[in-house]
């Protein structure tokens, strides 16, 4: 029987600690020393696309050379409305007849974005996505089910990749269909499963509607959660609901998708890779770079990709790097649960509120179920914010002087950490609306009121 | 710039008549000894697994080696009832920790069947569609729109592999959302796109509905059509659509997928990649072997398959092979385009009737649009087949009389083909339901009212 090299190398894979031990654990002076020249090689690349090849900063540096890795601060940043600006061929660097792949956010309206891939740069992709799942311990053994949606969001076939790099027993189940989804897990043995946090709450009603429990009647031990920011306290209910360790994805499209930073069995943080990613933490407004373990946004440059490099991307995402070496032996640095968007943050009354914020206090009382929202209303001349909280099944009971109790209690709670008193409503569980992708968490319905 | 071995092999591509000369040219000898020699092989894969374990001509055959490929009429069929008895395991060949993907079938009802890939084996199913697509024209400086659902439906991963072994740049936008389609279309010049032969005619509607012309406003030169049966007729009215040369695909999930037959730029019959499946063709009732050309249900074998070898495996697909060769020079045979499939006949007031017979009758008068549908109903205490209609928006006119000779002339036209008068409905085009999966074309409602 012929055994291809990939399949040979996944073979051994249990006796390892690391996916690529010595490019795992590099001493952070030799991984620098790796970022400056594929710094430069990217430098190089990137100058051959459209958008780049107008940049004057990129022109000198490679003209008197880097020293530093420090040095990327010279360069302007990348942002989303650059990337739309030069849709769809700007920021190609690769000669159209290598790229195999594109991944797009092209919808019907709004102003689409696109990501270029050739061959390199897909196989550099999945070996991370395989690095990545090694480290939270996935294992060739696993039987592992993408519970994400496939084709162009980068959710089904970034992790497919990965997984059938790693040497798991891949199901490409996708996204939704509840009922499917637990057959597939009970046939074949499921092990693993990757879905978005706010669809396993969803999940797990519908294991409890067909009299089953996930953590009896399945063999999952490790759920990947990821593409939807959450809180420790969602974490811990998730790992708690089906019996299994949760384990934190981040990634986005503009740096690939999945696989960008990956928590390790330690779960105390997310790996970022930094021999294929330069990260910076800058402050959104001032843009100035924010030392490790303050919080900011989170910019990167790509370091490995071929088609379609990208230098300083503003991501967005809000998060720190975490000080301190991780347990685990990595040498690249961890990145913190991300706690919001720079733009999805909201002011009322005065006062900045990110949705994390109101999750993290409702996710830590018992009586609160998986599903919540906030609603910005405009109500008798005012801005109000209202959030409506589902129950437990067993709290959700005729006593409404408990009830009442526990209302004013979450809204003196979140009064406590958002600085403004907001409405509270308790509703039934299951009365919500649910969600098979992304959940939306924010309503505001000030701007049509107005 | 790092150029692996598959890249570089597809940047020559241009230059060559055949993605793979040797293999597709092969001496009809040497490729029956070749066939031999896989047979021989797969035959010791397949007795690793529990169901062909229990198969007693296939261990006698292994002990006294097998001298020709005729000699495989000596073992039983499998049928889709094996696959589902011993599902889920029981097909398995490898070790479990060797299986790297599955595509199951399984739904919330029914019985599921499932058929499981090593690495060798993804990487030959991707090979076959690459050879496919390269044998239809498609080359590597195509953009590759695959409107396929993903996930554990072949059509998506199976064309994605390919493309990308190909070299093309695939776009991988997935099933339905006309609108999308048609931007990403034109967003990045997509000149090849895959979809079901059904979803074309509702795709082309919306183009016209958005004041489009697909042959005036896209770069398409090619479709791909596929995984539903259909006329040469409906495939000469896609290419006037279009204006593309539309290209017969033919696979199915127990043979890997799509990438089983595929027709060259001669269209003339579908050729069927002997170096990896051994085809005959049998007569349903009998089961005995028929010569080349005539008609019957399509058996295959596994020749390159590790995971899952399957040993005469009965299609239900109708259809025979093409006598005499073809002048593109490959030598593997050809299949005639699938006509129906054994189990969708139906019988109505005695008479034996193929949805495809009435579609080849329908689709040659321009009169008709791209729907219609058949029923069968209990009228009047006697069982009727009811054909609805649609026609072309310009025919649909207030002219009564010329109405109703066209509804004689159809008729008429069917009775001579299926030997029963059936009553014909002309509709208004877009009166019929529409879908983005696969067209139902029969609707049986004797079952119910009986």
């Amino acid at each position: 029987m012929i055994m291809e090299s990939d399949a040979t190398r996944a073979m051994d894979s249990e006796n390892r600690t690391y996916w690529e031990s010595e490019l795992e654990t590099l001493p952070r002076a030799e991984l620098e020393k790796l970022q400056l020249r594929r710094l430069n090689e990217s430098l190089h690349l990137a100058a051959r696309s459209p958008h780049y090849a107008k940049c004057a900063q990129i022109g000198r540096m490679l003209r008197e050379g880097i020293k530093s890795i420090e040095q990327i601060r010279e360069l302007p940043f990348t942002t989303k409305d650059d990337l739309r600006q030069d849709f769809p061929w700007g920021f190609l660097a690769a000669d159209k007849r290598e790229v195999i792949r594109l991944h797009s956010s092209s919808g019907t309206t709004g102003n689409p974005t696109v990501v270029f891939h050739n061959q390199h740069d897909l196989a550099s992709w999945a070996n991370l996505m395989a690095r990545s799942l090694y480290a939270a311990g996935v294992r060739q053994t696993d039987v592992f089910q993408n519970m994400s949606g496939y084709g162009l969001f980068t959710g089904g076939l970034g992790f497919q990749y990965g997984i059938e790099r790693l040497g798991c027993l891949s199901i490409p189940a996708g996204a939704g269909n509840s009922l499917r989804q637990i057959k597939l897990m009970r046939d074949f043995g499921t092990t693993v499963a990757h879905a978005i946090p706010s669809y396993l709450g969803r999940l797990h009603e519908v294991f409890l509607a067909e009299g089953l429990d996930p953590r009896r009647d399945t063999q999952l031990h490790t759920l990947v959660i990821g593409a939807e920011p959450h809180t420790e306290e969602q974490r811990r209910r998730i790992e708690a609901m089906f019996g299994v360790k949760a384990y934190n994805s981040f990634g986005l499209s503009e740096m690939n998708g999945p696989g960008v930073a990956f928590e390790c069995t330690e779960q105390n943080g997310l790996h970022i890779w930094e021999d294929a990613y330069i990260v910076e933490i800058i402050d959104p407004q001032t843009l100035e770079p924010l030392p490790d373990g303050e919080r900011g946004e989170l910019v990167m440059t790509t370091l490995d990709r071929q088609a379609m490099p990208v230098i300083r991307y503003r991501t967005r995402d809000l998060t720190r790097i975490l000080p301190g070496a991780c347990p685990c032996g990595r040498t690249h640095r961890r990145i913190d649960r991300i706690t919001g968007r720079s733009d999805d943050m909201f002011i009322i009354k005065g006062c900045n509120v990110f949705p994390m914020q109101v999750e993290g206090i409702l996710m830590k009382l018992p009586e609160v179920g998986d599903n919540y929202r906030i609603i910005l209303d405009h109500l008798d001349d005012q801005d109000e914010m209202i959030v409506e909280v589902e129950l437990k099944r067993e709290w959700f009971s005729g006593d409404v002087e408990r009830l009442t109790r526990l209302q004013r209690r979450i809204a003196h709670l979140l009064r406590d950490e958002v600085l403004l008193r907001p409405l509270v409503r308790l509703v039934e569980p299951g009365s919500l609306p649910r969600t098979e992708s992304k959940a939306v968490r924010v309503i505001d319905r000030r701007k049509t009121s107005k």
